[in-house]
């Protein structure tokens, strides 16, 4: 009999697969549901408990984690099976907003359920293995009952009381990945618009660039976090001694990235606005470019 | 006396003095011009020959790299010293477009010159350390005779004939850093839109997190070469084993990330395209996120 707690994962998609499989791997007693039964059959040949519906999965555990494709769908699936959440503890690992996490939050509360909300940091493939992490959000009592078992699917970060907080850090950390990669498919473009570029070749290159750059990160942090108790109606704090740069070479460079895509064929829809922002700013008097500046103009509203 | 080759530098912005601070620690006698003189006065206590004017710089050495502003800040500091250019190598490391350079390569050689284009992929801090990296284009004989002396700026990698590869290559790198930056931007004001949020604190978790991301680039680059030389009427390649995602949930968690920005109080220009552009592939009947389809889409006109 294995010593580890008995978890329970209802959806398997790919990423609740790869769920399962890690709390397997860990040697937790695993029972599974998902809408399409097929998707099980490697998980319970590995020694996973097939559960006839989603009340039976929740009702054979004390813990079970949620991974389904959106929050309209979880409420499908546990709906029906609401009278199963008595007592037990719910983690949502299905992506969606900080507004939804806080709904749902609420009505496993009304439910007599634990609840807490978590952002996987990991590709399927990478569940489980060191560099996955997982953020949790919800009170700290249901984070510290089940943090072993949760730290079988990679590193657990617990951000706080708010069940809001991590889907929030989830979909900021999910953003800069996505404009990373718009980033990477636009710059791609670019190179094999030219008959002797090769996507393979440029992302040589890219890659330890991209890598490097992201080591600057931190400074214009600072620069942000020290601008965070300013008053908004002052002017933002400056920029850090490493990171100075004059918002005229900023804007020729971004000139530059605007007309070059347009001549290799490429959409630049993103270096357009970029230019008319940064043009903004030279209208307002602005002759630095810092990160408190650009935070500050992202922001629509102070909240 | 050096054995090493004797360089000028023109333009002594915050790029040029670490351009030429390289050259003089790496034993180049190296003779420097600058419009606001006084830039140079740093340089010349390390050892530089301060030139009276731009022509000087030129005649001082057979090599010459010029780095200002712009393009046409280059044509209005060599143009007045045309004829000192006759016999000598130009090399131009200003930030351009890649029809800029080809221009300019033209120019060079009606004034008998020999002509590189250059792109230099680090910050005046790293200028000359290892990971600096300089891309140049044009004659390989040219970039043959000056290698050992363009290898003190940082490893030297050379693209090809066309004078125009390396900016392109170059822009193309700087759009994908732009469009990370962008993102980490974006995601900092969504991070701190909490008021438990921190810059620094979020960073911790971003920073590890792009870097791993940027491990799937080359599998994506691998499915876009695939499709470069299909037929364009036909489907795009599709995605790699390890990369195969479906639209849908692409879809929902672009979505989740434009509500989450919205909720947050942050532009959200971008993720309002990325929906629209993503319910357009769903429009046309496209089930799988790949990197093909999203270059093909990128492209205005085939090249
Ligand atoms: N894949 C990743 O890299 C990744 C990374 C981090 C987070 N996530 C998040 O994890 C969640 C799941 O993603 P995934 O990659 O596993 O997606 P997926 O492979 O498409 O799986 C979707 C799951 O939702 C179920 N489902 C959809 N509609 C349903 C309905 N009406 N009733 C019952 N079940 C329904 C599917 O059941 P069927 O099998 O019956 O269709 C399947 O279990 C998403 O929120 C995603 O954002 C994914
Ligand atoms: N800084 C970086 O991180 C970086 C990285 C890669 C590439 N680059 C590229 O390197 C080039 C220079 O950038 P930088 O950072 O050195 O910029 P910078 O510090 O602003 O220097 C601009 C240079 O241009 C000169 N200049 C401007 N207008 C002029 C005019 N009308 N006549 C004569 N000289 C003029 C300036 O001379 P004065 O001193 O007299 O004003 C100065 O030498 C740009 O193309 C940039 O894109 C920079």
């Amino acid at each position: 009999m294995s010593s580890k707690a008995p978890v329970s994962v209802i959806g398997l998609g790919d990423m609740g697969r790869a769920l399962a499989g890690a709390l397997l791997a860990a040697g937790h007693p695993t029972t599974v549901w998902n809408r399409s039964a097929d998707k099980a059959d490697e998980l319970v040949a590995r020694g996973a408990v097939r559960a006839a519906s989603a009340e039976e999965a929740l009702l054979a555990s004390p813990l079970t984690l949620v991974c389904l494709l959106d929050y309209d769908t979880n409420r499908a699936v546990l709906e029906p099976a609401v009278g199963a959440l008595r007592g037990r503890a719910l983690v949502n690992l299905t992506n969606g907003t900080p507004d939804e996490a806080r709904e749902a939050e609420k009505w496993a509360a009304g439910a007599g359920a634990d609840y807490l909300d978590g952002g996987i940091m990991a590709i399927p493939a990478t569940v489980g293995t060191p560099g996955a992490f997982v953020l949790y959000s919800g009170a700290e009592r249901h984070f510290a009952a089940h943090r072993e078992t949760l730290e079988a699917l990679g590193a657990a970060k617990y951000l706080g009381a708010d069940a809001g907080i991590a889907p929030l850090y989830d979909l900021a950390l999910l953003s800069a990945m996505d404009m990373m990669f718009a980033g990477f498919f636009h710059s791609v473009a670019m190179a094999t618009s030219h008959e002797e570029g090769s996507a393979g070749g440029f992302t040589e290159l890219l890659v330890p660039w991209l890598t490097s750059m992201t080591q600057v990160m931190p400074a214009f942090a600072a620069d942000v976090d020290a601008d965070l108790d300013a008053d908004p109606n002052g002017p933002a704090a400056g920029a850090g001694p490493a990171l100075a740069q004059g918002l005229d070479v900023v804007l020729a460079g971004t000139q530059n990235m605007l007309r070059a895509a347009r001549d290799a064929g490429v959409r630049a829809d993103f270096f357009e606005r970029a230019v008319a922002e940064l043009e903004e700013r030279a209208a307002d008097g602005v002759t630095e470019y810092t990160g408190p500046e650009t935070v500050r103009r992202l922001r629509t509203r102070r909240s």
